[in-house]
């Protein structure tokens, strides 16, 4: 096989430059967000959107219907379809499966956005709008869903459409910094818990009742108080037993980092992190658990005075997984520690701490290249509880064209990070294919994925899509 | 003056049963929800309906208009009016002055009423509905408005209207159980407080930045756990000495009073009160302070799963204040301790303990009893920021005429109790009129007010009007 022209490519990717912004504004004006219900036809309406320009690019396309969703209300309403696409079908080449996701966050004006999320508005280099970096950026397509379904789906075509895969190439997270790419090689799981506390059968007046029984809020504050140190420590006993221990080796590699301590600091918007150095804070982020309070559900939480004792509250807060931690296993030192702590308590209300009550919903979705040296496989959609944490060998054959790609394009070594957030179906990719998973991200650590104004900067996305033609190229030569 | 012909009186009202009910039943069917400024028409529906039926009685009314209310979102509505209403003007009478309110909590349907909350039903003995014994069950009139206002209204009117205040009657508390009636004499004041915690300027997502940063919603939960020991003690220094020493008289009337411990937990569906001891409940509720910790604002609260670290976070708390209590005192108090928490905690966020931040909206209205033999003031409208206890003598002509009322009507001696939650109006009549103050409550303690599927039963209907007719008549014999 001889030697791709990767300046030609790179120049033709120049050109359709305008083409890829009008093509990332016709996605971000369909609000795909797969939170809310009624947003439903809007994914559907994204998908038929993605299958189109898939077809139109050759690729054969199946619409897999992955069942109902149940809705906390009691009623269900379908799920999106799953978007299955080929492209190519060479027996002797080998193939790449691409994926990323098209459903997004809910947003609106209201929410502090200086821009209308779902229109896309260019502003000093950057694209603003909802999906513009979180996940609707590739080239040709992408295709939203829901959550629910996928691995069933994934799980039915393990020796059909998933048989022959060799890799597997996902775009759904960021770098570690504005300016420098990195390719990712590991993912921090997640396990995530309620804790309820009910006491009197309806609210109460506090005026009337106050100072004669045992709030169920005065004794959720203080459980949800003894879950973290003030210096930010898991008090869970024997949940540090469980971290893969640092090697050397792994701690050289912080060092080397692309990452401005003060700069994070800064973009936090606090003047003391908890950890005191560079190293410190990457492997808080990426090789040690962590533990944040999201909230409380069934307490009083609008604005002004109310002066009611509320009769259930229901703690909400999740634990990142690092290897070697598995969920099962913090599961149930998390339940011991919580009827410790409740047994300490002494209070006569109820106490029912869950671990994964819920679905906790993610979203993928196919990207497809239109290369023509491997045969690619494309499509999108998932549905997870809680999930361990996904750690790759970033040394081998699919990490290799990843760099040689990022070399390419940017001229540099790519970082080699780890993720601080959770990609479950990542682990599921590895799982039914058996072959090497890579994480690419093309948007910058400031985008603000899920947060009010995301964007991505036009060269992030110019140049994103010539990282990802030349890993395809590179992939093919492996 | 002859005695009056009690009898013939009780008779009338007997005879009146059905036309109350369904004075009742009107009253209810006006949703005059304060909170909901889309309801304000309704108020003022209800300001009218009132105002008809006590000029109907002969009554002399003017409507005060007491100004714009400040809505949260910035925008202004006008405050309801105030109905102020003369019955006689004898100057050689004593003049009572009358006061409840029409104004109600908002309800739904989905909140959990068995029946139509704006539909007045009858069964088993019991009316239920929105405003039901809260405050609409009086005779002839009752008002409502917001809340905001009065006071000013009423100190313009210090020495015209409130000139020749004799005594002030208010019906908005309730019995201490279900069958025995009671005079209250003490009232719980309030300071409420907000405690805001700010770190990040918008939302982050857990997984990318948790471990890196002092989280504030970890930082609140630990302030809100140290406010009270876990056996309900208020854990603020120096609070316990502003609360008056409790006298052995004091502790006897406690003794006296008919309340069932057992029944009380029940009732509140615990297996263990704070206090062991049925006189101890009582003081927990009457005589000594309370805190609760009632929601926080800004952190997720939705059901299901999500797992942002919210940026900025508030939580609510109020204690409810005693004689010797002072709000000022306790506020500093309060405010002094949350400091000393947060340097202890040594958290990089910024910390803002704010006292009585928003106005609690309180509400009142007239009503009215045709009686002849006492000049009867009537009106209604208040708001009011934190405010001190109220205590008042029971041995004086007041309550002795209110409890010869009661005797006449129940057989018993009442009750003299004290009141957990907060009237701040009471203490603003008895300052402006300098004339004692009594609260003569009519509905039984398992109402429900403020609550879902409130309710007042026919018997205390009926037996109510009687009582607040026989209070007039003894009044004026006083």
């Amino acid at each position: 096989m001889s030697e791709p022209n990767f300046d030609a490519i790179f120049s033709a990717i120049e050109t359709k430059k305008p083409h890829l912004i009008s093509l990332l504004a016709e996605a971000v004006a369909i609000p795909s967000v797969s939170a809310e219900p009624e947003r439903r036809p809007d994914i559907v309406r994204m998908v038929e959107w993605v299958k189109k320009h898939l077809e139109q690019l050759g690729a054969t396309c199946e619409l897999a219907q992955p069942g109902d969703q149940q809705l906390s209300a009691g009623s269900t309403i379908p799920l999106p379809p799953i978007l299955l696409g080929k492209l190519g079908c060479d027996p002797k080449k080998k193939t790449l499966l691409v994926y990323a996701h098209l459903d997004v966050q809910p947003a609106s004006r209201e929410d502090g956005w200086h821009t209308e999320p779902f229109t896309l508005t260019e502003k000093d280099g950057k694209l603003f709008g909802r999906g513009s970096t979180d996940d609707k950026f590739c080239l040709e397509g992408m295709e939203e869903s829901g959550s629910e379904g996928l691995e069933e789906t994934l799980k039915a075509r393990k020796d059909s459409f998933l048989s022959d895969v060799s890799f597997t190439c996902i775009s759904d997270n960021y770098w570690l910094g504005t300016t420098k790419p990195c390719l990712t090689y590991g993912l921090r799981g997640i396990c995530y818990f309620t804790v309820e506390v009910a006491g009197p059968t309806q609210d109460l007046h506090s005026g009337i009742y106050g100072g004669t029984l045992y709030e169920p809020m005065s004794d959720l504050v203080w459980v949800l108080s003894q879950l973290l140190s003030k210096d930010g420590q898991i008090m869970i006993p024997g949940l540090a037993d469980h971290v893969a221990p640092l090697t050397e080796t792994e701690r050289e590699m912080y060092a080397k980092m692309d990452f401005d301590h003060d700069e994070y600091a800064k973009h936090i918007n606090t003047t003391k992190l908890l950890k005191a150095t560079k190293e410190e804070t990457l492997m808080a982020r990426m090789r040690y658990p962590s533990l944040s309070v999201h909230g409380i559900e069934g307490a009083f939480h609008g604005a002004g005075a109310k002066t009611v004792i509320p009769c259930k509250v229901t703690g909400k807060f999740s634990i990142r997984l690092v290897p070697d931690m598995k969920p099962k296993v913090i599961d149930e030192l998390v339940v011991k520690h919580l009827n410790e702590l409740w047994a300490q308590r002494g209070s006569p209300n109820r106490f029912n701490p869950i671990s994964d009550p819920v679905l906790i919903t993610a979203s993928t979705t196919p990207t497809c290249f239109s290369a023509k040296h491997l045969k690619i496989q494309l499509f999108g959609a998932t549905a997870f509880h809680s999930g361990p944490a996904w750690l790759a060998d970033p040394h081998g054959p699919n990490f290799q064209a990843g760099a040689r790609a990022i070399k390419r394009v940017y001229g540099v070594e790519p970082d080699y990070t780890r993720e601080g957030g959770s990609i479950p179906v990542t682990l599921t990719f590895q799982e039914l294919t058996g072959a090497p998973v890579m994480l690419l991200p093309i948007g910058a650590n400031d985008d603000m994925a899920h947060s009010q104004n995301e964007k991505i900067n036009v060269t992030n996305l110019v140049k994103g899509t010539k990282t990802l033609a030349a890993y395809i190229l590179e992939l093919a030569k492996a």
